[in-house]
């Protein structure tokens, strides 16, 4: 049994609450557990610049976090521009992406803004899988007001961390667990049972492939949980088919 | 009638929620209608260098807004270092160190972060009455860990924003009426009735002496259903007197 | 009586001394005693891109310090950038646009820029003051080369100081004066006897409503001076009336 | 047949020059084809404040491009300052991590610098397997004047990349490869067989676990070329065991 | 004859009037014709960590403008940061470092600020000419109170600018001849007669060995004007000797 | 003798080594004894916008050192802004357009990177001497795509250092001599025999007119063997001349 009673497998309780912002396009609150992620999607008229005469749109994203969402304040500057914030940002950005036909998009842009209010672990993949569905608000919305002619969602995404020490496997890990674990492993999947990306690092011990595939495994179920959620609030816009 | 159906000399709802952030010292979310920011303190063991072996201590404030509080997006750096926002810092510093004995601190120093997560008008003056919450639950928790001997408090603050426009004024502007009103000021008060800190500017014609005096009255008027607010969270701690 | 043989109603010694920079539209060396600021003003063709299609002009204002125009040097990247910096500088620009009609100034910018050279308290009233009569010769001299088709003033406008501390009030306060006084105000007026600015902050002792009446009183007995002291420079091109 | 003439699962032209630089505490070249990285490892004797007390060494890295390594030149601030360059330092810096006993280092620390000199491909995994070159030749360095008591190498790293497109897998991936194939993966192995780290992006269709266990298996194969590489130099310090 | 009347041979009008700022230890306003540049003198009681136990002091230098200094206003960041900025500044912090026996200054520094109030061309020899000035009357002051033992000074230094045109050369440009003269040279001389710093440059056609006599020779009379326009001022605290 | 056993006119071993930089349109890798700088030279379609419309084109040049290119390893953003690489780059670029007939370039631009990968002294007369090169190179090769009508080449430059102690004068000075010798000279010439630049600092002793005359002979006499180096490689595209 873990720390906060659950299970080895169990993800920590999920919530999304949608439409929090109000002058965003499409916005989303996500929790696991303790952790809070606010999600917001903002539409721009145009592409980045190089996307020009391709008829390609893009989705990007910023993450960022309160000063005081972890144990110890971050000072704003470090908060905005270090090395891990870009990281993340990178990473939610091409996650999001998976999930859209750019060309369906058009010559448009989405910015999706993940800023986490309270940090206890797996703030990237709550972030991947609440920005999910602010995108998708967002693009329901544009595509009622007819700035954007088809839908161009193509998938669903969701983003959940495993965690290995020795044999043993965990799913979701908190802030306690992600500091003490070996290896820390991030999956991105899609509701096809495909994967967006993998990203694992061994902190101390180098993992074996048998582990890696037991990690996926495991992540696959709890991502299938998560598709479920985010079904609930934009199922009606984009059915979820498994 | 103003656009929400509020009186001229009425507040928005106002709403303060305490422990919002479990990290932090102090923390509560402040909402004045649509506006929402979310205050934290966080307290630092040593006081900024220039203090040293004065025995007293300080209070600092840093506000800052989500980019997507506000209709446009904010880009991130701009959010983070314009003239605005740390002009809005400093007033926050001044305001909450009023409230507050710093030789009573002795050498420590208390962060308070206000983060925008919604903006509809009247940030600073949210983030003074929130700020001040977090403060002083921040202090009593401090006080209860013997790291400071006797609770510094000393008076509440609160703060308004009074708009004229002619010869007519309005208590605490939402966004649409700071935009189109002639001469907007902040009042920052104590509940000993003084005040702590005036700012006004005319955006467009000069105001006379007199109706300072009366945006002063209606400021006051403001400020007391504000401290009440307060009191119902922090009176515990700190009582009010009027 | 003060340091310097003052009385308590008194302002330091005012002078203004009319082109001094060579190159500048518009400049004008301002001292209230030993505060000394350099007051350019520069013209340029093109509001800024936010007023594009408005018709409108634009007046801003850059204030800056040398690095030993204080007792301690200051950093030069600190004087740039610091938040007190960009605080007073935003109050400038704000103080001069009230004096001028920006619809008259067509789709134009007239950039101030305040250098401190010897600070000694007073600096942003003197900044003001100063930068008024720089804008003003600026205007004059764009509107003889018939870049701008009418004069596009309003009416003057002057700042000053006014300290208290217990129940005594001291105009045009100086560095140790205003190092040690409990309420600093600035108050910017016209010579209409309106006001477009009052900021003050209480130090210490939070100020009483009938304290800051007397100040004002107080401030508008200087700033009458101040005027008479900008008309004797730039009368001839826009005459004072009281 | 690929573009240069290679097998599917072979490698380009690998060759590693040690002791390039006449300063460093270890220096190595290393060429994966065209790719051209030069590693420097440079010895500071203490380590960062945050291990003080710890009796632990660290291991960092800093990756940079020179403007011209590519097609494109890249301005130098967003060479130095991209998100994309702070993420492969620390891959990099992570990967080196896990070849070294950071207790037996003691609270010192090696930084290995990565510049590109010329850049078609392959990058990061050329840094890493240069770099960990570097280190080992620093340590031994160090181990000799004795500032370091026992040579604190535990493993050999090494990283390659694997692309994927349909169904047909690539090792290697030169620059042209790199931008036209749909999934991308780097892997950093150890010689034990292990992994380090496993990062992998679908551009455009997720893949399937599947594929990911055969893209580690044909990861595994070029590491093993790699390491022996590797081992012609390092192997009289630091014996290769397989 | 040149522009403004002067013999190619002949200086603009030297004007040095000392102590201009109240708060620095030493200051001067040097006018080369109408360029002015206002230098001060700042003591700070330690010297840069890396002179830490030598014994030796520093002199250091730091060149600004004022954004309205020149024809075209300068945007404050591009005048505090610029190549150019930098490069005046090494130059005159090198040059004064030339006149004082470091060891005799201790451990301590003196910062010369050179602050452009108008720029007509000659604003780096000027501020040479004028920092030595600002830096002997700090010293003096700081030998009176005894923080200096014994005067460290050791030379004068001055510097003048030499254009060379065809055959044609002519001493201290203003900013007219600066812009449409073939090579321009600086300067930096003691009253030894000796050279502490040479630089020219060729715009357009590289100059011959002779040429370069030459204007040695016309800077080395010009120099000879400016130490006795030095020595008005510090002549009675160190006399000059030729 | 010297350190090395060089007479004391003597150069280091020069080797000059072309296209070492497959992406850009010239590279050359220089080396000046145990001094290594990689230069490359991009070309650019447009000039920069103030030379709109002039018909005339531009040479720049950007100057970097790699961290570990120094006995101590210089932090990546101080490598990358220092005043004094700044100061480098401008110099290199001043010297590399004087070689070239700006108005044949036509409004086009080259960028000459010149990064040090090895220091040991002479890294700006090193970059001057195979920036040259590299330019050369690039401007054939555009001049063969047809971008660039005629050759605009119009004279060859390289640079030297020179360096004096007392009496005696030493040409190309490694590090440890640049770093105990009173006087250090730096000259870019032409193979006209004339001069493009001349920077000399005394850091001691200020130097006499007749030492600068003995060391631009003993410049003139290295530069002429660099001349021949450069025309090893360059003379078929643009002949030397003496």
């Amino acid at each position: 049994m873990r720390n906060d009673g659950r299970q080895k497998n169990q993800l920590r309780k999920v919530k999304i609450t949608p439409n929090v912002a109000e002058s965003a396009e499409g916005s989303a609150l996500v929790e696991f557990g303790k952790t809070r992620v606010l999600c917001t999607a903002t539409y721009e008229a145009k592409a980045p610049s190089w996307l020009l005469g391709t008829g390609k749109g893009w989705v990007t994203a910023e993450y960022g976090m309160l000063p005081r969402s972890t144990h110890q304040r971050i000072k704003r500057d470090k908060a905005a521009n270090g090395g891990r914030t870009q990281e993340i940002s990178r990473l939610i950005g091409r996650s999001l992406r998976s999930s859209v036909n750019l060309a369906g998009l058009g010559e448009k842009q989405i910015i999706v803004d993940c800023d986490v209010l309270n940090a206890d672990g797996g703030t990237r993949t709550a972030s991947v899988t609440g920005g999910f569905v602010a995108l998708a608000l967002a693009l329901k919305k544009l595509h009622g007001f007819a700035e954007i002619k088809t839908l161009p969602l193509i998938r669903y995404v969701s983003a959940i961390s495993v965690g290995l020490q020795g044999n043993e496997m965990l799913l979701d890990l908190d802030y306690d667990e992600d500091s003490s674990i070996s290896t820390d492993m991030n999956f991105v999947m899609t509701n096809e049972g495909t994967f967006v990306e993998v990203q694992g690092t061994a902190e101390d011990t180098p993992f074996q492939k048998d582990h890696l595939f037991q990690m996926m495994e495991l992540a696959r179920q709890g991502c299938e949980q998560l598709f479920v959620a985010q079904a609930e609030i934009v199922g009606s816009i984009f059915p979820l088919k498994k």
